[in-house]
């Protein structure tokens, strides 16, 4: 009965921790008819920080969404680097929302370019590439790096190097409104929206919003195509 | 106090039947913690068909948003041209949508490349420098219009041309998910998925899931900036 | 008779102080067989320096144009986020040249990348988006505010902020032509040209030269679409 | 004394009736302040049908301009290919027009999307190479060769041939404007607007007025730049 | 030694007769001095016609090059879908190819705008994503699928499909170059460039030269970067 | 026979020692099948600095590239403006690669940016153009300049300019990758690799490497279209 089928928010890597996280971010969507599940990949590496990882873990995470299929509304795949997002589109009818592609879409609404703070160097040509494959590279403002993985983003200094690189996007990039660009960062939004005055955008957020609007309004994305050229 | 406002759906154009209608096709969102009012701008023209009659509304929108905002969560404009979005966006902290902006969102997250049905001809180049404008007219695959003016969507042949019209989209130009290019095209989307095999979307849907997801995560737009460049 | 039609150029914000500059700047343009006439949009505000002014503005203007048109050769609409462009356009067979437009075409033939000397933040959004809809964002350096509104372009240090804002977009952003980005600051083009080295377009000159070509050549606008795709 | 300078108009080709037909089409510009002056480059070739063909008369367009600099208040180089268009602007202070790219900025302020009319098939790809040069090949809807030479556009079947390529830029590819591809196509301007209801844009005369334009506002291009990053 | 190293070629698929058709492909690459070494990745599905497939050959790719990169001086991944192709330049520091990225980047030397011919319509999509990641999008005239699978490249009316479709590339979408979108179409490069008169790659030998000439001249990707924004 | 037919690497400025400096360059190439042989034009400038010094030798390089082509195998031109490119490719079906086009397409595949070293300021806009016209532009980190000509890049403060300039283009800009912007460059590649950690292309290397792997692979470019539109 779909009333009993539940969003199901995978976190790919293995940190329940950060499962957590996740799900206290997006406590505020809950109570909007369709039940919220958030679980782990416990075969995913312990944080996603190369394309390797993000595309090691898509095995994995297409069989955990095929055991869950029965009892799910829809799958929200809670890492920015969308690893399988594609893949999963392609083995499964319901919605299937990427919090990378989702925070992204999100933001084409709340302002005119975009600032996406990032974890480690390594993740820009990633997210260079995604924004190109979803043909939005021109409402980015730039993308700039904290330098810390994701296990190291309750270190004692990641709250000053966010704001020092929020306020690089805003000042010298121009960006007007603000990407989190990792699961793990949630946290940081409330403040960071107050440090520099700009919508601030926590993707698993918007990607478990997303993904319950169209499960509310019965869309899903393009299956099989038999006729596209 | 919050739980009381509401989102407000503005149909520009001053035809209470396609507010009745936009109403309808948006009752699958109700129930998500934030009501629903959908109101009709009186002033507006009966149709809104050209960037002349578009502009026009932009003040008794303005106005109107004006007395209804103590009352308001967020604002939804629903007419596929999105007029007064970014001047309405000026003059509110709270969330706004318009539903051409949101319905080419929505299908960026849906399908590789998306077509537009329109009404008449001289829609497509409005809604191409709205496409423009955005950034995102690499994900279009076409724009195609089936002829007939807002007040005959309901004439005998719409349905046909809408049909027709759908599959060159497909066909022809390659899009694997179609948007309804007008608010008053919201009764057509279930028998078009059935006839193309492709997501279609209401864009008045996609306006007011943007904006109850804006209102449940207290997102709103970047404000008068003071520092971008 | 044709011969004695003017280009009727609007400057559709109340003060009749810019639309005197405007008469100054285009003063060079006399004398070239079409006479031209500048009149004041006594209904608009003093200064258009929002997107919501600029939307407010537009059906004065639409009125306004409409009660000239019998004398008119030509419409130019003298402000730089080109109000009503598109909608008077559609509402006349005239020729129309909005005047950021007309100033961004003309920097495409004089240099690589051009850069825009704006008045206020907020208005490089609503600039950015023209650009994108204009679909030339990529020979855009930069777009730069001195942060004055139009009222305070006669201020003491109005100046100093031009040049300094003018050579951050050549030594910075790359620019090798400038753009002065409000109808009101025609007076900077001589000595900005003198302080950078660079050429400096004034729009209202760009505008109603191009309207007076238009005029001499017998083109017009695209008129309703028939065809279009 | 700058009011006996001419606007030198090159036809970098060889023929003499090309140029006569250059003269005729610009004839409504004349008497606008600046006298105009057409040349033919007689070390051209009887037609530019090749890149090769444009190339090689540049040697010679720049000797004959450097000749006719004293007595020059600008140039246009009249061959819709442009040749030696930044390299004269490299050798001169005076305005350089080149009448492909004039033609096309034109026709950006005279509808959404243009079609051009080209000669032969081998014109396309190094029409495509300028588009995207200039940065505006989202703005064309289509370029279609009407399969004759710069000698034979008054071959019995030519007429035919243009309206039946204008037609489907039109119908095919959703221009709402049409750019005459070839400096020898003026005459067919008014029969093909007819018969299509498209303005339709003489190369030749878009390249003077622009010209006319920049000498009366005292512009030229970027000149050497010694800052540009 | 760096003589003895060879650049591994592999056949991310499981068909030994891929990997042998793709040997052939490249015969004329050899005693180039580089020896070329094809190996098939057996943990691959017998085809790769999804991007769950070629997502799921990701880790056994890895595995495979991380046991032969000692004896490797470069790797060549030989499925038109570049599976792992990002993954494997952060695993290793020796020249890594994709076919899909290589054919495209040689189409760019030799026309304007290519074609590609697909094997199925499902592979479109993705292939426009990969495009668009690229950034050369704009390059590309149209992508069309014969509508078979790996498997049934040698089916009786294959060839009559893929003429069928090269045709449609060069004169419905204006394709001057045309590339096989597939590592199992290589025998059909030289009866296609006699039917359709134009130039049309091989991926395999576009990925194969490419890697040679990186591993000549000592070149290799960006290593994982330390400074980039 | 096509055994003795060499690879015609064509020096289009008149300065012996950049010849020998680009046959030193591309001496890792020899041995590879095709001999190589390098000649100077002579009637070429001592350096290419401007576009009409580029265009001017086009005559004088389609001439010795047609006393060649007998015994050419292919030709490259090995001047970073690509001078006569496309005019020579239109010439001959003999392989034409230009060392400009041949090192931007070699960094597309290196990483995801890139960085462009450029003599003089000058030379940045015709840079722009050649990317924007090769459809690639968005992959381009920035341009930037050294200031010193062809005949200084022995100039005793050379090295230390092109160093500065690199990191710029890494720190500031973003690059990942640098290009060489002058066939003069080549002796830099080594040290800039390591002063910066990036992959440095000398684009005499990349042109000489992509005309070889053509003629190994039987590819051209497309010749005169019959067929395109």
């Amino acid at each position: 009965m779909t009333f009993d089928r539940a969003l199901v928010v995978i976190n790919p890597n293995s940190s329940e921790h950060v499962t957590d996280g996740i799900a206290e971010a997006i406590a505020p969507l809950t109570g909007r008819g369709t039940p919220i599940r958030c679980v782990t990949l416990h075969d995913g590496p312990p944080g996603i920080e190369s394309q390797a990882q993000a595309d090691a873990t898509v095995p994995h995470l297409l069989s955990l969404a095929a055991d869950l299929e029965a009892e799910a509304a829809g799958f929200v795949i809670a890492c920015f680097s969308d690893p399988g997002l594609h893949a999963l589109r392609g083995r499964t009818a319901l919605p299937v929302t990427g919090i990378g592609e989702a925070a992204c879409l999100t933001a084409l609404s709340l302002g005119d370019r975009f600032g996406v703070i990032s974890i480690l160097p390594a993740s820009i040509p990633r997210h260079r590439r995604a924004l190109r494959a979803m043909g939005i590279e021109g409402r980015c403002a730039g993308d700039r790096a904290i330098g810390l993985g994701v296990g190291d983003l309750a270190a004692a200094d990641a709250r000053d190097r966010m704001e020092e690189t929020a306020l690089a996007l805003r000042d010298d990039d121009g960006a007007d409104v603000l990407i989190l660009g990792c699961a793990g960062m949630a946290h940081a939004r409330a403040w960071l929206e107050e440090a520099t005055g700009l919508p601030v955008i926590d993707p698993c957020q918007a990607g478990a919003a997303m993904a319950l609007s169209q499960i509310a309004l019965g869309l899903t994305h393009a299956q099989e195509p038999a006729h596209a050229r």
